[in-house]
């Protein structure tokens, strides 16, 4: 029964591809053979076909999106919003195109390795709670750096955060009729900043963002480790 | 004239390979067909074949190593200590066996891709002020977890800790002459307890801690792009 709480997610893709040292924006990189965002939307079409889709990209992207999409044939029902100046401009667009009801995930598209487990939890303790963001540990040392130097921080206490990040949808939305504040830096603090807890929910390490390069080889190996078993 | 400092290297390895679910502790698991601790050692020695090592090993180690470095050829001079109950106590095992003259660095025997430039920065800025510890920036958003939730933190405040961290000879001898504390969670903290300010340079991405099969992919994803450019 818990499946017939409607669903969406919105795919964030921002970037313009500069940190990328290439011309193509990054999530359309391709990753085994297919271009990254492809694979994001997937991962969510996998664990759950019934899921509504809203894409949000840079205006200047729609055109190669759609020339994409024709050459990997690719026919993931979703609807299509342009990107604003910032993330917090990008998904109040996108959250323009979804409903009120139900749970609605925000995912980065360059986050293609996102798990089932993952999702399954996500979306479990969202309908639990009003919403679940996932998280990993850290396995290095951390230090909070300050004008006067640096200290170390307990890092059984650090939690570094990940998409998607999941909200009742009417909860969502009200968040985001808030102005936009710099500090905004996830879904999560918009959410946060109308009074809510947020809960942390394990995610999978090998959900990274890929920004770099470097990011996009370790993503291949890890889909290499993934398919191989 | 620098170069006329001595340098030590400490390249501490305590693992026992429990969470790589390997019989094989995981500095002895092959990276590149090369065992990881030879690539750790290797990175110093190219970067400055003066470096003069010590590595610190479990006992029940002792008998692996000696096999390996002779079925591989390793012929880097280096004394080997003994590893005890914590990291604390291991490097303290090595430090028994270190001048008081120069300058020491302290390594993650798990942390093969340290880079030249990060090795350069490391002890130039530890030369010239007395200690060095290598950071790198966080990508992802960040929590700090308490018990009665979490909160968000300033993600360009947050630097992520690497190795090698290195010190003044007198000044880390010193500080490893005080009692075990659970809160030394790395060489920098042990150091920053006697009322040092501790320095942070900037570290390589790829110089990450193998302690998973996922991170050995990693590795070899990043030894790949390394090699071939």
């Amino acid at each position: 029964l818990k499946n017939h709480q409607k669903r969406w997610a919105i795919i964030v893709a921002g970037g313009s591809g500069k940190r990328m040292g290439s011309e193509l924006p990054k999530q359309f990189l391709l990753l085994n053979k297919k271009p990254i965002l492809m694979h994001s939307i997937e991962a969510f079409y996998n664990f759950d076909a019934s899921i509504e889709f809203i894409i949000v990209l840079p205006r200047t992207s729609f055109e190669i999106w759609e020339q994409l999409k024709s050459d990997f044939c690719f026919n993931i029902p979703h609807q299509t919003a342009e990107g604003g100046e910032t993330r917090f401009h990008s998904v109040k667009q996108g959250l323009s195109l979804a409903g009120n009801d139900g749970l609605i995930a925000i995912h980065d598209a360059v986050r293609p390795l996102v798990s089932k487990p993952t999702l399954d939890c996500c979306f479990s303790e969202a309908a639990k709670t009003g919403n679940a963001v996932p998280y990993i540990p850290l396995v290095d040392s951390a230090r909070i750096v300050e004008d006067t130097g640096s200290k170390i921080i307990d890092r059984d206490k650090l939690a570094l955060i990940q998409t998607p990040q999941i909200f009742n949808a009417n909860l969502l939305h009200k968040a985001y009729k808030q102005a936009y504040n710099p500090l905004y830096t996830d879904d999560a603090s918009v959410v946060e900043s109308i009074g809510v807890k947020i809960n942390l929910v394990e995610g999978n390490r090998e959900n990274i963002k890929i920004t770099t390069p470097e990011d996009l080889y370790v993503a291949e190996a890890y889909l290499k480790k993934l398919i191989s078993g």
